[in-house]
């Protein structure tokens, strides 16, 4: 079935946002089976937004729309996809209440321009905004199908994954049936994995195997056709295997919107263990990237952050004024403070976390040097020694993962 | 001048890559003062590229394609251009040294292929690669110039960097300049801003005002077009002043990528303080959001992190077991432990933030209820209370954003 993307912003024309929504919406539409042919912006711009309308009209069965729901005059989406339908817009009951509760809490005044976000197309089909005010639409005309999602990344996500997912998927007129198994993958490049799985890949038409590079990671999307979900079973379960056998090593999970993070909090959860840690790299982004996970504050019970191992304060329980030093990467110091985390925070495991940036003045290592010390309380402990590239926001962001890696091999090893 | 950009590539249709050059390449245009009308994605389907330019030409008078100038068949750009405009496709014989040269260097062997990525378009004009072998090509038709780049995006902003800039510049008509600034909002959402500035919006032609919604903030672009940089001071400074009449209260920094956190460490080091944090809701976000800023550290200190309030451990300073609380924002607690921070890191302010999320099992508190307490060295400490909507992640970034802007104008204020 033939799909076009077409998203509405001129701040995308000027250069100022990068269009993910396209790549998010592109990935997710030929894993449910849509051939995409065509992305396109347009500004703000009724005119020319119109013209766009009756062209894709003539070219796809499918029109995603993103973008241009806001409250604002220059947010024309629904009103001209509605003028090109010869549609009415009508006000969602629901919706709008959600806006006045919404907007009355925030202690803010309701504008008029806030109304705007309830509005959907007459004879159309209300698509829920789990995350922000604008609601989409989705809309059935003669030969194209129509919706329309918000603009912001974390709405368009929220509101395809919840509402938008399910009518797409039976919309599709093929009585074969798509099925897909994500694989995730951490440790290991996406060049790597595909030269690993270089025979498969290109031989395979059923499933197929198509490997997406994310950040740090790499996913594999293995996507079965068949009338039946025990035949979609049986060939992604044998696929899986060959890659299992060739790659396996670095898999961690399933599903896309799967996270080390969450493995990392199943893993603790289901073994009944918490986790604290001293954050000396990664100033609190190893904790918050844990905190995103729903129940993370069972397992994950905090920790401290110093800027550096250096810039540590001896305010710890155990840690003196003699502990400080003067090395950006003290194995010692580094297991120690690891294992006074594990008692102030009475946590089951510690980990610790340093590492150098370009801030750091060091002669004795290179930036992207980082030392992980890894505690638990019955005092078995260890240090691993990391070499990643990139500037300082990578750097954090790498020995977050690796650090969350760790942890969840130590407790599977188990 | 109208102009469009088409990118060629099955992978992006597919999203695999997000396609950065467009948003690269708008940028440019626009700061060359180019009006950007279309950005189109394509796959390397012959057919239907063909029919991209055919209507490219009428409705565009510059169109930028890029990528599919790689040496393998599907690489179809300069091939579909070529025929589009009715010319030949000739081989560029320094280019065609260039990759010869470079391929025996390799080991690899020559392939037919690899001389494809030294053909140009005959009475068109070569533009050199700085950075790979694909030589790219700009043509003047009719009523619509054409342009064609590469699609590795180093590449590409090589090219456009040396050889294409200049070309695009001198093919401009006017002499008018376009010259920006943007001014950034905190603590106002778009509508408002809009309704506020409804009428400078609306009547001003010069400079123009285009406003962004961000997350949790605002961002308010002028434009002028102007012959000298002058003028366009003149005209930039005298709509700010009736901007910040209106609006000034909420008004934070300048520019693109400026942000609250980048304004927060600017602040504390021109006055050469420093800060420490307790993160009770915000689980490190707060530190790892402002540890973005390069020399952060300088100046932000560290801190302590729990999963709520009631989940406080006693080993801080001064904390002990009968200080302990069962209510989420115990604000004489969340006073109490911010001082301890200010002591523990040696700090001239802490900030404590507490709050609820659907994690936490209150009666007494409704989700998105938050206190703030910030505290200093001499002993001055207020606690502010708030209320956020959404989820768990954003009412987390509010309460940063809250607290970095309490910092700030604490700090300005003084």
């Amino acid at each position: 079935m033939k799909a076009e993307i077409i998203a509405v912003g001129t701040e995308l024309l000027l250069g100022q946002v990068v269009n993910t929504n396209a790549t998010y919406l592109s990935e997710e539409l030929a894993g449910l089976g849509y051939e995409v042919y065509y992305q396109t912006v347009v500004g703000d711009n009724p005119g020319r937004l119109k013209t766009l309308l009756e062209l894709a009209d003539t070219r796809s069965e499918l029109v995603i729309l993103c973008g241009g729901l806001g409250p604002t005059d220059d947010d024309i989406t629904r009103d001209i996809l509605a003028e090109h339908l010869n549609e009415a817009l009508v006000m969602d009951q629901k919706a709008l209440d959600y806006v006045v509760s919404y907007i009355s809490k925030s202690g803010r005044p309701m504008t008029p321009n806030n109304k705007r976000q309830a509005l959907t197309i007459s004879n159309g089909q209300v698509l829920e905004n789990p995350v922000g005010l604008a609601i989409g639409t989705f809309y059935q005309a003669e030969n194209t199908a129509y919706m329309v999602l918000p603009g912001p990344p974390r709405e368009l996500k929220g509101m395809f994954e919840e509402s938008a997912k399910p009518v797409l998927k039976e919309l599709l007129p093929q009585k074969m049936k798509l099925t897909s198994r994500v694989l995730r993958f951490y440790g290991i490049g996406e060049s790597r994995l595909v030269t690993e799985l270089a025979e498969l890949i290109t031989t395979q038409t059923n499933p197929t195997l198509a490997p997406y590079a994310k950040t740090n990671e790499v996913t594999l999307r293995l996507t079965a056709k068949t009338e039946t979900d025990e035949e979609a079973l049986l060939l992604l379960n044998k696929m899986e295997e060959k890659i299992q056998e060739k790659v396996g090593t670095y898999f961690y999970g399933y599903g896309e919107t799967n996270s080390l993070q969450n493995e990392l909090v199943n893993v603790l959860k289901k073994e009944g263990k918490t986790l604290s840690s001293v954050e000396c790299l990664t100033s609190g982004l190893f904790q918050s990237t844990i905190s995103t996970i729903p129940g993370s504050d069972l397992v994950s019970k905090g920790g401290v952050i110093f800027p550096s191992l250096n810039q540590l304060v001896v305010s710890l329980p155990n840690v003196s004024s003699q502990n400080k030093s003067n090395d950006y990467l003290d194995e010692q110091l580094l297991t120690l403070v690891a294992e006074n985390c594990c008692q102030m925070f009475e946590t089951d495991y510690a980990i610790a976390i340093a590492g150098i940036t370009d801030n750091c003045q060091s002669e004795s290592y290179d930036v992207g040097e980082v030392a992980i010390a890894l505690t638990d309380r019955t005092g078995k402990q260890e240090v691993m020694r990391y070499n990643f590239g990139g500037n300082k926001a990578s750097i954090q962001y790498q020995a977050v993962l690796k650090g969350m890696d760790l942890i969840r091999r130590r407790l599977l090893s188990k």
